[in-house]
C-alpha cells in the first residue's frame, strides 16, 4: 500500500484491511500488509505545478519498492493521485486496484443516477470521477468553482492531520448540502480519504459514499486467504 | 518497521515517528517512512514453542524485505520479538534499533535503581530486560510467576486488539501496585507496546516507562532530515 497522504487514512486503511482479511478468513491471523509511506507535501507539489510526469514516478517508484519487498498487489491510499494513475500503473511492476473504479463499480451496483464529487481542489478541478462517472451511463456532478475552493479551504491543515473541527464540519455540511439540492444529486462521493472523518453516513440529505471503505473492501476481495 | 505484532501499537509508531520527525526538522514534510507488517500469531507461536531460530528468520526476512524497499534503518515495533534481537541482526542487513537498549538507557539516564519490568508472559519469564538492566548495574524485578500469569491473562483477545476493558484495567493496576509495593521497585518499565493504552503515567504509585516512546524517540534521533 502507498501510504502518508494523508497519514491519518493511512491507519485507516491499514486496519480496515486487517479486519476486512480476518472476517473472510475466520481466522485470527493477520495478513501480511507492506506501507511505503511517501512525502504527501513533495507529491502534491507536483500535482499543483502539473508535473504529472513527476508524480507518476514518484508514487510508481514506491509501488516498485513494494514489490521488491515481496507485494503481489498495490493500492494508493488516497483519491487525488489517481490523477495519474494509468500512468502510474504502466510504470508499475504489480497489478494496482484503483479507488476510483471500485468506487465507479459501487455507485454503477447501488444505481445512483446522478452523483456529486467532493474532494482536494485538485479532485474537483481535474475531474477525477467525471470521465469514469459518465462512462457508465452516471451523471458526475462536481461544485462550482467558488464552491470548490471553499470545501479546499476546509481541509487544511486540520482534517489533512485528522482533526475535525466542529465549525468546519458545520460549515461543510451546509455548504455540501447545499450543492446537492441545486445540483439535484441523489448521492456524494467522498472523493478524498480524509472527508469520512468530517462526514459521515446520514449526515447529508442524500446517501453518501466513503470512497475509503469501497477501496478497502475491493482490496480485501483481492488478497489470497 | 516491523510491525503488526500487534497492530495498535503499528499505529502508534508511524504517528509517533511522523510527528517527531515533522518536530525535528521544524517543516511539514513527511518522512518516508515503509512498513512490513507480519503476521503476529504465526511470529508468536514459534516464541511459544521456543523455535528461537524461525521467529528470527521470519522478522529478518522482513527486514531484509524492508531493505530491499530501500529503507536504512529499521525497528521492530514490538518488544517480544526482541528476544531474539541479535540473531535477527545477524541475519538483517540493515541497522536495527533496539527497544531493549533504547529503554535501558533511559532508565540509566533517569537513575531508577530497582525496576519492575511487565510485559507479554514470554518477555517476562525469558527475562527480556534482566541482563542488560542488570549489566548497567540496576536491579531487575521480575513478577513471581503466578503473577505473571496473572498480567499476561488481561492481553488476550481485547487489550491485543486495542481495547481496554474498565475492569481489566483496575485489576491491571491493583496487581501491578501491589507488585511494585512487595519488592520496592522504584520504576515500571511497560515491556509491551500495546500495554500505554492501560497504563498511563500517574496510574502507579511509581513512574512508568513506555517502551513505545522511548523507542520512537530513538529512532527519530536516528533518521536523517
Amino acid at each position: 500500500m502507498i501510504g502518508g497522504i494523508g497519514p491519518t487514512s493511512t491507519l485507516d486503511y491499514y486496519m480496515g484491511i486487517i479486519n476486512g482479511y480476518k472476517q473472510k478468513r475466520g481466522k485470527p491471523n493477520y495478513p501480511e500488509i507492506i506501507i511505503y509511506s511517501i512525502d504527501m507535501f513533495e507529491m502534491l507539489s507536483y500535482i499543483e505545478e502539473k508535473h504529472w510526469d513527476k508524480a507518476a514516478a514518484m508514487v510508481s517508484c514506491a509501488v516498485n519498492s513494494l514489490a521488491l519487498a515481496g507485494a503481489d498487489i498495490a493500492a494508493i491510499a488516497s483519491n487525488t493521485p489517481h490523477l495519474v494513475f494509468n500512468e502510474i500503473s504502466r510504470l508499475s511492476k504489480i497489478p494496482l486496484i484503483s479507488i476510483v473504479e471500485a468506487t465507479c463499480e459501487f455507485v454503477a451496483k447501488e444505481q445512483y443516477k446522478r452523483v456529486l464529487t467532493i474532494g482536494t481542489l485538485f479532485t474537483m478541478k481535474n475531474g477525477l470521477y467525471s470521465n469514469p462517472l459518465t462512462s457508465q451511463g452516471i451523471t458526475s456532478l462536481l461544485p462550482a468553482e467558488k464552491e470548490q475552493q471553499e470545501i479546499f479551504s476546509l481541509f487544511f491543515p486540520n482534517l489533512e492531520n485528522g482533526i475535525v473541527i466542529p465549525e468546519d464540519r458545520v460549515k461543510m455540511l451546509e455548504l455540501v448540502n447545499n450543492i446537492v439540492k441545486e445540483q439535484n444529486a441523489d448521492a456524494v462521493i467522498l472523493g478524498c480519504t480524509e472527508l469520512p472523518m468530517m462526514i459521515k453516513q446520514g449526515d447529508l440529505c442524500v446517501p453518501v459514499i466513503d470512497t475509503t471503505q469501497v477501496h478497502i473492501s475491493a482490496i480485501v476481495r483481492n488478497m489470497d486467504l
